[in-house]
């Protein structure tokens, strides 16, 4: 992917913080006459680690120490320094999706297993005139956006299938009440997990990091008029603006906007 | 794609008008390695009469005629019934994009220009104990998507350029505030628009058409409970359930479930 860094998203930690918010992303496999599948899924991202070869390291949200700070995974996306034992493992990241068991996606990464991978978040629509009173290609879209290759298979090991299912429920059905999954769950062996060992893992976002503070503050302002108080709360909040009570904005220092 | 019937979108008007309220695409290409890639992308849909090859039909969102009844496209998708003048023309469906000049999705699909192209809404995930107490398996999610496959190009053409944009701006920014865009304005020459020729698509929906009323009315009360009545009206207005102001819930007839 050819990015401007500027719009890169730098740590991988801000990548997996997005991944385990999401909830779609969407998958594309090769069909039989050459042509990318997409279709949308459910999945929960995690890692391996490539030593052990253990899959249940329990690492799909990043974890904060007692100091507040985050246990961070290095920039070269495959090590994880762990600042307690002060360890450097190698890991891999894994995509897990559950699927039904026959479908045109299957086939696809059976004959094919290389595959995309994609989760996105639409911030904001910008309309033409918040840049110029008449020319419409100053529209723009503010959104964050990471873009994953890697490898599909099929899991086989039931171990591995209710690990990954119960990494699943704790992202979506994070209330509980269901029983927790182990290998001789009678409908774990029924379930089909897709998981994919990822090869690259790409991220962008635009929340108007390359604009000047004034700027942004008077963008910020036409968000507001435009799209209502109440939607303009959450668009502020992902380009990391705050409205305070007494109806300012808070715009953090720019380096809080490198991601 | 294999579909179980009763989850496939069999009218292709409601595909279209599907895609006319949906503000995020992704597209797939094929990367120099054999990976597809996927990104997210604006677009707007539309139709070009396949014998006089005129692009600017104006056919974004399905039409209604005086009596309330909906211009239909014809089931084979190809095919457009013009009701008031009773002729049929042959038409093709096509994606237009607005992209920067360069990148690695035109690199791809210059090199191979089958792509995949998507668009999905997350209606709402189902946890499982709305179907049974322990049982994690259960869990589910009502969404619709669409999947496109075709191939894309980047249009050359002035006039059909500016014939996107004015497209794309009418479903993005529909309060206008913008120079209607024509051949000869500066900005078109130097914009890049991608342009997919559709082969296939396919819409898959589910709502809970497969269920009993009784059913239906349940896992409705269900979701109003865990969402918040807020949150619950959209979900259901998607579901086709209406709230009536005093609480009660309106069912349609199963018939207005088939799309």
């Amino acid at each position: 992917m050819q990015l401007t860094s500027r719009f890169r998203i730098k740590n991988i930690n801000n990548i997996i913080e997005f991944l385990s918010d999401v909830h779609v992303g969407r998958l594309a496999t090769i069909d039989v006459n050459g042509y990318p599948q997409i279709i949308p899924m459910n999945f929960v991202h995690t890692v391996t680690d490539l030593n052990t070869k253990n899959f249940s390291l329990d690492y799909g949200k990043p974890t904060y120490r007692k100091d507040g700070k985050r246990e961070n995974i290095d920039n070269d996306f495959k090590i994880v320094k762990n600042v307690s034992t002060k360890k450097t493992t190698l890991y891999e990241h894994v995509i897990y999706m559950h699927s039904h068991h026959r479908g045109e996606k299957i086939e696809n990464f059976l004959r094919n297993q290389k595959v995309g991978f994609e989760v996105d978040k639409e911030i904001c629509f910008l309309p033409s005139y918040y840049f110029h009173p008449t020319d419409a290609s100053f529209a723009d879209t503010l959104y964050t956006s990471i873009v994953i290759k890697g490898k599909a298979s099929v899991v086989s090991d039931n171990q591995e299938k209710a690990f990954a299912m119960n990494k699943m429920m704790q992202k979506y059905q994070s209330e509980g009440k269901y029983a927790e999954l182990n290998q001789d769950t009678k409908s774990i062996i029924h379930l089909t997990v897709i998981k994919i060992n990822v090869d690259t893992i790409d991220g962008k976002y635009k929340i108007g990091q390359e604009w000047s503070d004034s700027f942004r503050k008077d963008i910020a302002n036409k968000i507001i008029q435009r799209e209502g108080i109440t939607r303009a709360r959450e668009i502020l909040k992902d380009m990391k603006i705050i409205i305070q009570k007494n109806g300012e904005l808070e715009l953090p220092i720019s380096v809080n906007l490198q991601l």
